[in-house]
């Protein structure tokens, strides 16, 4: 037998371990389709002149060529010790929280908990999150975390105007706070038409504002008692906003004692890396009264079905969900993995551990200006928590050099002073590192010196939950992380067919390099030679996606879908301005995603819809009617392609050729560019900017509601406009707090584009249509697959009609809750169409996958028959009562079906079946007795009662 | 309110994380066992003249700090491609086996499966590992892993002895072996009484000998059939044994179809990093014939109560166990965790990916030869897999050094020949940069030459199983591996109350090191200057673990605790010989753990046995008379302290001196040093020799299984005598493949003991005391607790008696399994007793989980007592039942006691409950219908009817 070496690829990641289905399974596929190839297939899905020219052609890598090749460019950033301050510390991540929450499949790849039943896990992780920082703020609601400091800032002034009761049109803001916060805050008013008044405190005028910002402490060192402040805007029906720091308030009179009406800050040092500018939790805490303005999502306290506790997001606050185009925010995507570590955080330490952190901060920092002064120094505040300024006149450079010599970073500030922030990383020998680099040869010694001023000292309590007095051993603790893990239900366990959100593989791979100290200790203002690496992963990161998309430039700095969506329409207003035009209005198609009206109107534009066609496309001619309504008007159009309704129109190049008749710029969403990728480029459709979802198409995982990281990339005549930073130095005003958003979570998508090469992923994306139509043609005759392309097919997603079985009583959300007894996530409910279910299975689900998802779909459409036969009534159908937990079996069963036509509904597995944790939850009740902080631990008893 | 900071050391390692019971719990247990102090119970436990005088010292450092230190001596290790080979290769582990396996408590942590319905998920890892051995191998039946390749041969080298029916007393061993391997048979030889031929193939006398063993590729890289051999050593009843390297049997004829009997290796180069040496799972595989000959532990198919599907371990054949004093094997630890890697390796690739591995590693090999002979080099053999061997003469020095310039170690053969081994992560530029050594100027190209030798190609399918032909998907790999996870009980869920193994935390900062490219990528047989880092932490480790023990010196060789056993026997041995003195008794008492008598037996040493007292104790009067009729005869005795019943013997210096007196040398075995550090040190007591468990005091996870690590401790005296290393040099043979055996763990144990600093590591061992005593006294009155010292206490460990409940029905097993339904690991059964539980809880348990624990067992009672009661059969009682699944539930319940009282007994989560994934399994039906690879397919359902 003659030797014969076989062409097999085994470290073909795109083919063997990123797509799901083999060839095999694809010839399969196909034939159920009824289509020859795979070529074909694609030919009647996208419009063959939208099909791009130039095929992908960077080589892929092999996993461990890969790692290899990230670890000498992590290498390229030098890990010095950060004391830059400025809203980044360093902190210890716990490494048990290290280990069981950032880098474990059963957090990372978890979905926003929108199917409570399914989410118990992270909501409680997250509502110790809401507990926490009311606590520390002192005020009485929080939520479950925003982007950064410094959108969360502007969404404070933003909550404010809805909320002031004010005629004022001007907010004030301290001149104290950091200035990415200040700049970032601009940017935000300013298309709102809000005037900012950036002065000293001393400075305000409240009878002239709707609210102030002040910042706590102060971005030099400052602590100030903000009550008279808030004294004087109350008078004046104003609101007072504190950006705190959490650590500060362990020791400190926190922000509900002076007053404030609203909190906000960064909870990243409560043991979440730097990563160069995030991904961190922002927080934002605020007065009962206001919880109904206040934006992002609220985990609260409800029961469900045998009344015992259950956890669900609470009260659809989501701006843009209800106001559209009058919306002044857009939140969607949070940072709930980041939250949850830092939840973890405080449970890790619990309140004597924290505050003895503080403590240890403080009083090296009281060391350390001691030290200073008593060399001659002349350092600020006298009062301090961690941060001194140092006036040092010309030796500024000299001195900044001579600490980074010495292995630490200081801060630039002004041009004549040094600003140092202790951490929670301090040792003594940092200490004695910075009086070097000042040269100054002392020894650090037994520090006795307290240097916070009485008068601000906390008196009250905070975190006396039981939660945060759970024995501290990492056998609790690590017993506590995985039975939360264990109540949820993740991609490490199923398939999730979120239509729109892309739920695909989040390969271990890509997320090793994001825990390594070369990516993770970095300061996002560090200077440029010690950040070389990111430098070359966001120089060859941007390349790839221009090429991919078609944009000739990328900015990385908004952290989210919908803040790139509000910095692409920032990007193009600035662009008509700097034209001397006075275009404002923006056409948003009916179906469109909530966010696209709200990110319009808080650019300051004026969104007209225009309507949809029967078949859910645009109705060209309201589009032509409208653009030429808006005349030179119009500023812009935003789409989405290939629609929400998972279908390339063809209709797309004349939309953006009307667009661009009348003057306009098309921002083309890049949500579903998962089916795109390879196959057509944004860009040559005549599109001039799109945001890209990293953490849809290019694999950073959802972290169980973010981070996420919204680039955007644009046509060469608007990249002058594109975000600046006002640290880093850069153009127009700043969308987020650092400079390249959510930095350190780059190298997953970088990873995913050169492992696959130029041909796996647009292999990858011809897999995603395919498993889509898969899907379609195996459900179509049970369920209405709504929209499909002129060749009869759909995208990447498909959408089936629920509303005709309405008459037998079941509802979208009864399909949605019985795919739980099956072990499934639901695909998205009601959106875009009202009682639909929205299909996405991605390209990285395996043909065995999508048939036990199928098998799912069709028992259930043979139980709705049964209705509709009269065999069962609905209110006694295994519908009514999914999903079917462990407390029906264990009660006495009195069901019109049997136990195994309950609990093992096919798609679910025998020996691994999962659970939910709670039957279905009664989101009425939870919203009449709204509870949004962990309850006390009587009431655990009480809803179960 | 003045400011007064906390003394509270947020980053106390030892107190926060690592011990369970906070101080307030401690007072309660206190409290609960009637004494006022720690310190008190302490004295009442140890006796007064046992405890040591000098407290342990070093400082504790924060997890923090402790990275950072291990991060700096990781980076002294210098990572050059080693391409050595004999029997270590660069390998690619798949990340997500990396992530999901390796770094996941929910593998890590496990127990060995000794209880089958909460080990199904491992077990099964272990059957596909079992299966894919026996299928490359070509033979019929193979073991869980075996500790190294070393050891492997040296086994099978003792079972061909058992069952050859062969007279001869000689072993023939191929000199092609690798010598480390040659020189641990010689090792194992020697005591046993038997002749080791190390000759060439050729000179084979098959007469002579009772087996032989091949190496298969050479050494050297010659590829051979031993066809002739076997048959020639058949035809005198001798058995053949190929030790075969796993990645050439997937290109080559395999040793079953050579007519082998055994075959024996290392699946190292299957996805597990090189580690400086270990730990890797060894493999042993034979024909059916022999099975009950096999050393090791083997997973089989049997069928729970419901008749389903159920794994378990089968055929009881460790030795030990068996034969006791009699036995030639005293393995015990197996290499699991490793060895569920090497399987889940296959399962990633399948047998075509392996294939294709195998196929580009040779053609490079073949290509790396054709490359050298062009170049006029001597290169032999001709016909190969991957390795060749190159005679340079006096070149030799150069080209290593010329080619570690190159960033390429190569192996020094003999005193003018280069080895080189072509693995899995060479690529062309590997093959170019060994060129350059050469001083050849070659580029790689397309390579076609292929150098098999065309008569030993495979001919044999292999693989052939469904669960190697899974989609490679890494979704669908992702969830194979967590389903299996969930399956188990691991102490990421539950305490693991296991007397005599220390189940005490793995801290995750504890396990970050051991995946370091620094620490893993390192082969066994570099220049010193390459593992620096390695040394500079076997240093200080042994330095520290001397300071624990009172010994002089350490050897980090032995690779688990029979080992170690076995080594500090040899120790003894060596030294009685090195005085002319033929020393070969050693008492060992009754209550010995198995491996002590197999240990001894080993050596070369006649056993005798020691009566037990009354209460447990060695019966002085029995020892000091055999030790007197053993007189100058005497070589040793082995006990254990505190005993093996739990108990703080203070006869301990008698026996000592009773022994020094008459010329013996004392072996404490160290099981249960975890009683002792930092209050007692065998070397003061009067021992000579110890092991140490460093997967139980130190905190290496157990993995399922192993890997485990058992250095030992002498007093100066028995220095010279510790075992060496044919290859780096050293003195007596060596135990381990490797020097310094599982190197690649030991950061494991070197950061345990430097984060708890000298002060934490004692105050574990006295709550490790506690937490049995507190035990203890709260299940007293419901149990009988059967061993306590002189003050009333038991050691670290309490046995309680189950046999008083045998007139109800009620054994030890039905505790052990209804202790699941609360989820709860069983403790100890029937070990050192019969019908007696032991119960060890180990530092790391909070008081909650202790009193979880605690009710559990109590609730058990009282259902023992409805039984002696009467109100119910033992037949129709929850304790017969155990333990219930959900199949119970789903099924009409017809049970005498409610559903709840079966399924939720005191101690059970309620929402988090953990449901063994099968009933009761049995063991008779397993035995009787032995299968110990994959079950076809369709017997699957045949058992489930």
């Amino acid at each position: 037998m003659p030797f014969q070496p076989t062409d097999y690829q085994p470290y073909d990641f795109a083919n063997r371990r990123h797509i799901g289905p083999s060839p095999e399974e694809m010839a399969e596929m196909l034939a159920a389709i009824g289509v020859d190839s795979l070529d074909t297939l694609i030919d009647q899905t996208i419009p063959a002149d939208f099909r791009q020219q130039t095929p992908l052609d960077w080589a892929p890598m092999a996993e461990g060529e890969m790692l290899v090749k990230m670890r000498k460019v992590a290498r390229r950033n030098q890990v010095l010790h950060s004391l830059i301050g400025q809203g980044y510390y360093g902190t210890v991540t716990p490494p048990a929280i290290q280990r069981n929450i950032l880098e474990n499949p059963a957090w990372y790849t978890a979905y926003t908990p929108y199917q409570p039943e399914i989410a118990q896990g992270r909501l409680e992780a997250l509502l110790n999150f809401q507990t926490m920082i009311a606590d520390l703020t002192g005020l009485e609601i929080a939520n479950a975390s925003l982007l950064d400091e410094g959108t969360a800032a502007a969404e404070a002034m933003a909550m404010a105007q809805r909320a002031s009761k004010s005629k004022a049109a001007a907010f004030f803001v301290d001149a104290n706070c950091h200035p990415q916060t200040i700049a970032v805050v601009e940017t935000r008013a300013h298309p709102l038409g809000i005037e900012v008044i950036v002065a000293p405190v001393d400075e305000l005028d409240a009878s002239a504002v709707f609210g102030a910002l002040f910042q706590y402490p102060g971005t030099d060192g400052v602590l100030r008692d903000f009550t008279p402040e808030m004294e004087a805007l109350h008078a004046n029906k104003a609101i007072g906003i504190v950006a705190a720091d959490l650590l500060a308030l362990l020791l400190l009179k926190e922000p509900g004692a002076m007053g404030a009406d609203i909190a906000v800050g960064s909870a990243q040092r409560f043991g979440v890396p730097m990563g160069y500018g995030g991904p961190h939790a922002a927080y934002m805490a605020c007065l009962d009264t206001y919880k109904r303005a206040m934006p992002g999502r609220i985990v609260g306290v409800s029961v469900d079905a045998r009344g015992n506790k259950a956890y669900r997001l609470s009260l659809a606050t989501r701006e843009q969900h209800i106001r559209r185009e009058k919306a002044t925010s857009n939140v969607c995507t949070a940072q709930a993995l980041l939250a949850v570590m830092a939840s973890f955080y405080a449970v890790f330490h619990g309140p004597r551990g924290l505050r003895a952190i503080a403590e240890r901060v403080h009083i090296m920092a009281a060391r350390l200006a001691e030290g200073l002064r008593d060399a001659g120094f002349d350092v600020a505040p006298e009062g301090i928590f961690d941060t001194i300024t140092v006036d040092v006149g010309p030796l500024q450079g000299a001195i900044l050099r001579s600490a980074r010599a010495e292995g630490v970073n200081l801060r630039k500030f002004g041009d004549t002073k040094i600003g140092i922030s202790v951490d929670e990383t301090c040792v003594p020998d940092t200490i004695e590192r910075v009086w070097r680099a000042f040269g100054i040869n002392d020894s650090f010694g037994e520090p006795t010196r307290v240097a916070l001023p009485e008068e601000l000292l906390r008196e009250s309590d905070y975190l006396t939950h039981p939660i945060f007095h759970l024995n501290r051993a990492e056998a609790e603790m690590m017993r506590y992380m995985r039975r939360l893990a264990d109540r949820d239900l993740a991609l490490d366990r199923a398939m999730i067919p979120l239509g729109s959100c892309t739920m695909k593989l989040n390969a271990a791979v890509e997320m090793m390099p994001i825990t390594w100290p070369e990516f993770g200790q970095i300061h996002p203002f560090v200077p440029d030679d010690q950040a070389e690496g990111y430098a070359e992963m966001l120089t060859d990161l941007s390349a790839k996606l221009c090429e991919i998309t078609g944009y000739d430039a990328m900015s990385m700095q908004p952290n989210s879908g919908a803040q790139g969506e509000y910095a692409g329409l920032l990007t193009i207003a600035a662009y008509h301005r700097s034209r001397g035009e006075a275009r404002d209005i923006c056409l948003i198609p009916k179906s469109a995603h909530g966010t696209n009206p709200a990110s319009a109107s808080m650019a300051g534009m004026k969104v007209v819809v225009v309507k949809s066609a029967e078949n859910g496309d645009i109705d060209l001619e309201d589009f032509r009617a409208k653009a030429e309504a808006a005349g030179d008007k119009l500023a812009a159009c935003m789409i989405t392609y290939p629609s929400t309704h998972g279908v390339f129109e063809d209709t797309v190049r004349d939309v953006c050729a009307i667009t661009h008749e009348h003057g306009g710029q098309v921002y083309l969403d890049g949500a579903n560019l998962n089916a795109m990728v390879g196959l057509s480029r944004p860009g040559d459709l005549g599109s001039d900017v799109s945001h890209l979802n990293l953490h849809k198409t290019f694999c950073i995982p959802h972290g169980g509601g973010g981070p996420g990281m919204g680039p955007i990339g644009v046509k060469a005549h608007l990249e002058p406009f594109l975000p600046g930073h006002p640290v880093t130095g850069g153009r127009e005003g700043p969308v987020s707090a650092a400079p390249y958003g959510s930095a350190s979570i780059l190298p997953i998508s970088w990873a995913y584009v050169q492992l696959m090469g130029g041909e796996g992923i647009t292999q990858a994306t011809k897999v995603a249509i395919l498993s889509a139509n898969y899907i379609a043609a195996r459900l179509s005759g049970a369920y209405d697959v709504l929209f499909k392309g002129k060749g009869g097919r759909v995208a990447h997603e498909c959408i089936l009609d629920t509303r005709p079985f309405a008459e037998t009583g079941v509802q979208v959300d009864d399909i949605a809750k019985r795919l739980m007894d099956s072990g499934f996530h639901a695909p998205t409910m009601s959106w875009p169409v009202a009682g639909t279910l929205m299909v996405e299975p991605t390209e990285s689900e395996t043909k065995a996958e999508l048939d036990r998802f199928i098998d799912a779909m069709l028992s259930i459409r043979a139980e709705i028959g049964a209705i509709e036969a009269g065999e069962i009534a609905y209110e006694q159908s295994p519908l009514h009562f999914a999903p079917h937990t462990v407390e029906d079996l264990i009660a006495d069963w009195e069901r019109a079906y049997p136990r195994e036509q309950g609990c093992f509904p096919p798609g679910s597995f025998r020996v691994d079946k999962y659970w939910p944790p709670v039957g279905r939850v009664d989101n009425a009740f939870g919203d009449r007795n709204l509870v949004c902080t962990c309850p006390p631990v009587e009431s655990y008893e009480d809803a179960a009662e």
